[in-house]
This record gives structure tokens, C-alpha cells and sequence, in this order.
């Protein structure tokens, strides 16, 4: 089992104090995926990529910066995104890693493509920082671990989002993961096997989630056994998952009776939405993240466009809301280069 | 993935209406394993069977005993234990699987060899349902399900401790189990890898873990944190038993902060006897079931006398309790037959 801990740094970690590596390549553009948080009974520890969409990084060496120095030279699809690194998440990711890596004599500048939706639901921030990490760290020659490009990502959630690493560390590694501790940091990937089928159908809502009150409406307590029934249920997703089984895996994702009964009724039209999914043959349906983007669990791409439509009707019937749907496979590979150049 | 449903009964099980089936032996042995239930955060969903320990039945065909009834003819090991089948946690398994077959031309007499102390933690009144119900299945020629013996045993189990399915589960299938959800019934198999060694170490005080006072001191409500804390250690635990790593299972297995801190100190000695485990070199350590038996895993079988001894003597100077080790593996057969006799 891969583990990453905080306390067992890799012994060949470029040192901040001695090192100031050469760029390897002039210009590298990276991708990094969205990703569905929670997963209903996985509320804050569990969480999932999903391919097609995701955010896009052009990262250059740029003689006009400052050495040592990064600026953000343009934002695409996201007008209200700040330019100034310090205060954006792919910024902020990208300055952290800058750091570990100790570049001082060159600068850097960021383009940044929002192929994700501010507030949706499918960790926009989180792809944002984790495309910067990898692009810092390609244009380096790749030497930085999977534990340290999480961690920087990890200190741009913070800064932007919360204390959370359950987007960052799929959008950096891909496919399952399982945030086990932050005191220490472990995380676990969990391997969904390669010859199944994962398809998610997300949904999103013309509707701005109301993050406040999302945040508001968890409960302070939860019962005993609702603390049972959710826990044995997040620990027949985590096997569901291992064992390749999407039947299992989206029955026990939709049976959250701690989180999803208080959120849900915050979204105009969710309920109808998930009953929706159901019947159109979806094995599970749940909140995405904190929404508002609902996300429902299939084996095969098939059936996904039918269930989308059906719950794309089902928000604009029962909430009033325009909305769309994406069917996505499992990301299994996470952030990666796309295309480096020396011209 | 093995499940068993309670909706989806098998379409070949015998109706109690139709049939009654004849013995295909005069007498069988069974045998059942000891199991360590809750496993730290997999309170009331997560147990595994130990190989060693266990509880031993004979049946036989009793011309003596009026047709479709059963007689309990001894009982060895346990001098308190109820010879009416009613009230014996082997004779309600039996008599659940002899109704489940339609048994009604020839009657049974039951031995019990009581391998299990009772109140221990470890399984007992499990380890006896289970011995018995396979035992009166084998004795028809073994036509029942996992499912229908789960079940049975599970009738016993809710009689005399509980309608709890985390001991009875493995007891009949081996291995590690997550009981998912009593409504419907279901239940997961979870399968540690056969190449791998896990290795319990079960240290038993003389002590009766006051019963009432162990159910009392669990909590109504549960913080928000730790059930996020615990579910993902439960996660992890689930995680490590499936990818096979004895030492992730150990840690998560002794996460516990919401069950074990409550009951640990109604042990006398249980805090220093964990300390005492986790110096002498164990992965984890926890309550097994309600107490007082405290178990420690490993991942081989050389360390174990040392941890056993240590926790021994940790009982005894810590909590003034006489207490004696076993060194089990897991035992990943669950209740079997061990002989069978048309003499």
C-alpha cells in the first residue's frame, strides 16, 4: 500500500538551502482533473477524479519576471479569478513548490485555462493548484514526490478553500483516494481495478451554493447509530472501490444519513434529482463536494446520457434550475504534463 | 464481490413446507472459531474470525429423541450454560436450521465442547451458534447458503447477546466481515490476501467486563470530528484488510476515539496493557468485542510470545489481574466440519 506521511520525507528531497535547479524545459502545459469530494458516508475523507474535465496550466520560464519570482499572465474562463499569485490558488501552489525546490534565478509565468466552474462542487481550486504543483515541478525536471506536490496543493486548499485534502489528493494522484490523517498527513490511494468500468453523471445547477449555510448545516453531533450505519457504509465504499464493484459502490455512496439529509434540501430540487437518478437506473446518487453539482454512479457510459437528461429535467421541474450534465469516467492517472517545449 | 442479501433469498433453498430431507450421516464434528469483534473504529459493523480457539459440537441422530426435536445430551467446559435448547445459544442455531430444513422424521442429540470462555470478548455464544448450525447442515448433506447460516446464527445471537451479526458473521465464513446494514441484511466478505501473515495476540484477564456498564459507557452522540475520524480510520482498516498491510490494520485498528477511551478504563490495567503491546513491537492494540479480552495484531508469529508477555504482565502490576496469551493467526475458514460417521 502506498502511504505518504508527513514525518518520513523522502531522503532525496532537494533542500530549499542548497539547491536552485535549471529549468529542464522552456514551457511545459499540464492538466488536472475535477474531482467529487465526500462520496455521501466519506464526508471530508474520501474522494474521487473524474476525466474530461479539468483546468489547464501553460507554465514558462519568462526573462521579463524577476528571478525567483512568478506573475499570472492570463486567465481564461474565469473572469473573477485575482491575477496576483499570492491570492490565487494555482498561484499560491505554484510559489509553494517554487520554494521546496528552491528556484531563485529564474521567473516564471502562468497561464491559467478554468475548464471548471467556480463553486460548483468539483474542486476547482483544487485542480487549479495541483495543475500549477505538477507544472513547477515538470519544468524542474519532475524531481519533487507525490507527497510533496500533495502538500503544496494542500497549503493553496488552506489558504483558498480549507483545510481539506479530499480534492487535491485525488487531482494530484488520480482515482481513489483515502485522507486517513492530517496529524500526521497520511493519505491512501485506493486502486479501483483497471479492467472495470467507473462512470460518474455530474449535474450541475445554474446555482450558486450557498457555502455559509452549507457549512452551517452540518451537525455539531451525530447519534451513535448514525455514526454506525455511516461508518459501515463509508467502509463498504472503501471495499467497494478495492474490489472493482460500482453496484456496491454507488448504493453505499448514496446512503449518507448524516450529511447529505441536512445539505440536500439547501440545493432547490436535489431530492427529485437523486429520485430521478434512481429510477433511470443510476446505482448511487449523491452531493458533489458541497454542491451544488449532484453526482450519480454507473458501470457503463451507456446509460449515462439517459440519466443525465433525466436529472437535468428533474432540476428544472422540481428546483426551477437550468442545468447540465457530463459523463465522466474515472481519472486514474490525476494532474500530468500534457506538453513540454525548449522553442 | 460476495453479498448476501435478506431480499434476495437463493432460489434453490429447501421450503420448510415441502421438504424433510434424511441424514446423510449418523453424526458429525464441527468446529468454530473464536472472532474479535468491533476491531476499534469498526464498532458494531467489523469482526474476524482467530484460528485456535473455538468451540466444538457433535451431532448425532437420536432414535431416543422424538422426531423433529433436538436434545442437548452435554455440555463440556462451560458449567453454567442452560442444557434446553431454548435457552442455549447452539440449540436455537440448531433448531433455526432444522425448521429452515423441515426436519421432522428423526430427532438429534447435541455435545458441546466449550473451547470458549463465556463473557470473554472473544465470540463465545458466535463460536457455539456456529458450530452448531453447520453442524445440522452438514448433517443433511450441506444444501443450505452462508446466508441461511449467517442468519440462523444470527437468531441466537439476538436472543442471547444481541441482535449483533459482528461475531456470528465470521464465526461461519472466516476471515474479516463488514456487516453493512441489518435492513436489508447484507453483509461483505472482506478477503486478506493468502500470501500474507496477520497474527493476533488475545491476552484474556480473569475478569467479567461488567456487561451493562461496557453498553452504558458508550455515548448517545458523537462528535462531528471524531466520527469523521473514526469512519476514515475505519475506512483505512477496511482499506489495509483488502491490500493486505498488517501495520496500516494495526494503526487504524488502534485509532479508536470514541468507543475504546470510553470503555478501556472499566479494565483494569487496559491502558498500560496497549502500552505494553505497542513498545514490545505491536501494529495495534484494542478491546476485542465489549472486553475484556485486549488484542494485539502482528504480522508474524515469532513476536507474538514476547507482546503476550508483556501484556500479561502489564495486567497483572497495572490492573492486579491474572490474565493468559494466545497466539492465533486468522482464521479464514470460519466454522467447518471436522469429522462425519454413518457408525
Amino acid at each position: 500500500m502506498l502511504r505518504f506521511s508527513f514525518h518520513s520525507p523522502n531522503p532525496n528531497h532537494p533542500s530549499a538551502k542548497t539547491l536552485d535547479p535549471s529549468p529542464v524545459f522552456r514551457s511545459v502545459k499540464t492538466f488536472a482533473p475535477a474531482t467529487v469530494a465526500n462520496l455521501g458516508p466519506g464526508f471530508d475523507f474520501l474522494g474521487c477524479a473524474v476525466d474530461g474535465l479539468g483546468d489547464v496550466i501553460t507554465l514558462s520560464v519568462d526573462p521579463g519576471v524577476a528571478p525567483g519570482k512568478i506573475v499570472i499572465s492570463s486567465i481564461s474562463g474565469a473572469p473573477k479569478l485575482s491575477h496576483n499569485p499570492l491570492r490565487n490558488c494555482a498561484g499560491i501552489a505554484a510559489i509553494e513548490i517554487m520554494r521546496k525546490l528552491g528556484v531563485r534565478s529564474v521567473g516564471l509565468s502562468l497561464s491559467l485555462e478554468k475548464g471548471l466552474p467556480l463553486g460548483s462542487g468539483l474542486g476547482s481550486s483544487a485542480a487549479s493548484a495541483a495543475a500549477a504543483a505538477v507544472a513547477v515541478d515538470a519544468l524542474f525536471g519532475s524531481t519533487l514526490t507525490a507527497h510533496d506536490l500533495v502538500l503544496a496543493g494542500l497549503e493553496s486548499e488552506a489558504k483558498v478553500s480549507g483545510y481539506h485534502a479530499d480534492n487535491i489528493g485525488p487531482a494530484i494522484l488520480g482515482g481513489f483516494v483515502l485522507i486517513r490523517s492530517y496529524e500526521p498527513f497520511e493519505i491512501l490511494p485506493l486502486n479501483f481495478p483497471a479492467d472495470r468500468d467507473l462512470v460518474f453523471v455530474l449535474v450541475s445547477p445554474d446555482f450558486e451554493a450557498p457555502t455559509k449555510k452549507m457549512r452551517e448545516a452540518l451537525p455539531a453531533e451525530v447519534g451513535m447509530k448514525e455514526h454506525i450505519r455511516n461508518s459501515s457504509q463509508a467502509a463498504a465504499l472503501v471495499a467497494a472501490v478495492l474490489q472493482g464493484d460500482a453496484r456496491v459502490l454507488g448504493s453505499a455512496l448514496s446512503s449518507d444519513v448524516i450529511v447529505e439529509p441536512k445539505r440536500a434540501p439547501l440545493i432547490p430540487g436535489m431530492a427529485a434529482v437523486k429520485v430521478a437518478a434512481m429510477e433511470a437506473g443510476a446505482f448511487g446518487c449523491t452531493i458533489s463536494g458541497a454542491g451544488p453539482t449532484v453526482v450519480a454512479v454507473i458501470d457503463g457510459e451507456q446509460q449515462g446520457k439517459e440519466i443525465g437528461d433525466r436529472m437535468v429535467e428533474a432540476f428544472l421541474v422540481n428546483g426551477g434550475l437550468r442545468a447540465k450534465a457530463t459523463v465522466s469516467k474515472l481519472d486514474r492517472v490525476g494532474a500530468r504534463v500534457i506538453s513540454s517545449s525548449n522553442q
